[in-house]
């Protein structure tokens, strides 16, 4: 069995820039699938992760966590997937598989912490010591945290769903929200315009919250019932106040989540999917009693759901709104990403890796 | 109609310390009754307000919100109570009375923002131009604000349910727990105590949370399944991991809300009552999205859950563990309860003042 010959973009220090990289994958083992990559899209955890926003890293690293392609060689143990399958890969790559939550769908809180995310995570079977992700041509990984792609939506539009579509989709059926309902969606940019794009498909009343005014139009296109722009002091919201059954914020960095979660009726639920750099939000305990609101936290999502949200938004016309690039405009993408300029999905063609 | 001439303890400044009063309440209006007051408790949250932890205040303050005592006077549109009843006052004494909260029994939450809390709020009613709180020997209460205190209970074991009670009680009930359902109490002070005590008699079987190694005993005393001693580095709490179908905390400063969270079952929830400084509590967002915990905060209770609380402790034997302390011994008390060592609430004799 011979190591995977892979070319990629890689980073090599916190400085937040790529560069091309050869590198080796394992051997296709037993129970994996080898991928050919068609495309790989940018998520804003990309940049946070190889920043060293979340901690230390190791590199080079590769990231990439939105990954679409053809299976090209499968192992022999493996029944998912047959060689020409359309496959996607998210944010994990493999966990114990026996535990409570591996067992019922949510292998990212595998109880023996053996969740393996999709990059930057140590893996002895892998040539680099760690996962390496989906900026590259070929990637090899455990059948089952594979997903199909039905032939229903392109691998370009599939990609985003890999992470912001299942890591909004998660949250949003939890929230187990009826036909009608208020629902708000704040910070509209790769995860956020997906949040408000299921949310309208799902009958919400949706109240789209941003801090860039040019994306009103993009928005409204999208079905909402109204879109906010925020201001510095917030003044914008306060109509707002307890007016919403649930809201899902995307906002990726530390902010003021109190005039959001104030927007939500009383025992009404805020999730935040964004995780800020080192993870810390800063919450006022009093507005939050005040508020009477349920702030909660959501990774991703597990495997069944993840396939789930590529089905539902395949079959229900959820597209995400994306723009194609070459390898060599990740750097100038990722700018543009941290600059609130991305409208919304930068999706890499994996040809010109 | 004459101001009440009232002797009380008050704060000057920030600096934590309390001297005699003398100062005037207004008088007895149509709506209000006069409470001579029998006894006043020491909240940790007087300390905090008046060393201006939450924000700038105005002085003279006297602080006290745990307040009993003998109606010795009613207006004349006042039918609640009748001169002799016995009476007691918690953290609030106004508010508009008509609004959705106020007419459905959650008055701290007046959506006209009318809440008046007991004191070093302004009111140009009172000659001080502030409420003025229990911490002396006279109140004047617009009458809804009060609640009976049966017989069955002595003013001095009831001073406490009129902040920690309530403010334990309620969010406990909301927590809808079931008999034989695991509850944890993080902090087992003034407020945890009562938490313990009403979550045991309420069919819990409930974990207590504490840093001093001491009350242990105590806390066994009263019924609890287990006590966990909390380490420095939480390694005495990781066995509960995922145990807790509720808890309940009431740590008033800042700290590490993670190793607590985590104690919790998925998709359960955390309430946090303590108000640490500035009301700022730090979560990792990352760690809660693992806990998948709903995190929430509760502001005391209502007036008619206030009533409750104090019926069911009469009626089922919960009695605060009280030290009674005479006026002189307030700023002593005040060092001990920033220092753990109130066992549980001291209780001042109004006499005294």
């Amino acid at each position: 069995m011979e190591n995977i010959k892979t070319r990629g973009y890689t980073a090599t220090d916190e400085s937040g820039k790529l560069s091309p990289f050869e590198f080796e994958r394992r051997p296709v083992g037993d129970d994996d699938i080898l991928i050919d990559i068609k495309f790989a899209s940018i998520c804003h955890s990309d940049i946070h992760q190889e920043k060293g926003h979340w901690g230390k890293q190791i590199y080079p690293q590769v990231p990439g966590h939105e990954i679409v392609g053809i299976v090209s060689a499968v192992g022999k143990n493996v029944t998912k997937f047959k060689v020409g399958d359309r496959a996607g890969v998210g944010c994990m790559v493999d966990s114990c598989m026996e535990c409570e939550s591996c067992t019922h769908g949510e292998e990212q809180f595998c109880e023996r912490g053996q969740t393996k995310f999709t990059y930057g995570f140590p893996n002895p079977a892998e040539p680099t010591g760690i996962t390496q992700g989906g900026y590259s041509d070929k990637i090899v990984v455990r059948d089952h945290f594979a997903v199909h792609i039905p032939e229903s939506i392109s691998f370009e539009e599939a990609a985003p769903l890999l992470c912001a579509g299942i890591t909004t989709y998660s949250p949003l059926m939890k929230a187990n929200f009826k036909s009608g309902d208020k629902v708000g969606v704040a910070g509209i940019g790769g995860l956020g315009h997906l949040a408000v794009k299921i949310a309208v498909s799902k009958g919400a009343e949706v109240y789209a919250f941003t801090t860039t005014a040019d994306k009103v139009e993009d928005i409204k296109s999208w079905g909402v019932k109204e879109v906010i722009v925020v201001d510095e002091e917030y003044k914008s919201m306060q109509a707002y106040g307890k007016t919403l059954d649930y809201m899902i914020c995307t906002i990726p960095y530390q902010f003021n989540v109190t005039p959001y979660i104030m927007c939500v009726k009383p025992y009404g639920s805020f999730t935040l999917v964004g995780m800020p750099i080192k993870s810390e939000i800063n919450i006022n305990n009093l507005m939050l009693s005040f508020a009477r609101v349920n702030f909660n936290a959501s990774l991703i999502g597990g495997i069944p759901e993840t396939q789930e949200v590529i089905h539902y938004c395949a079959a229900n016309g959820i597209r995400p709104s994306i723009e194609i690039i070459s390898a060599e405009e990740i750097n100038e993408a990722w700018g543009k990403v941290v600059n609130k300029e991305a409208r919304y999905r930068y999706v890499i063609d994996a040809a010109t890796f």
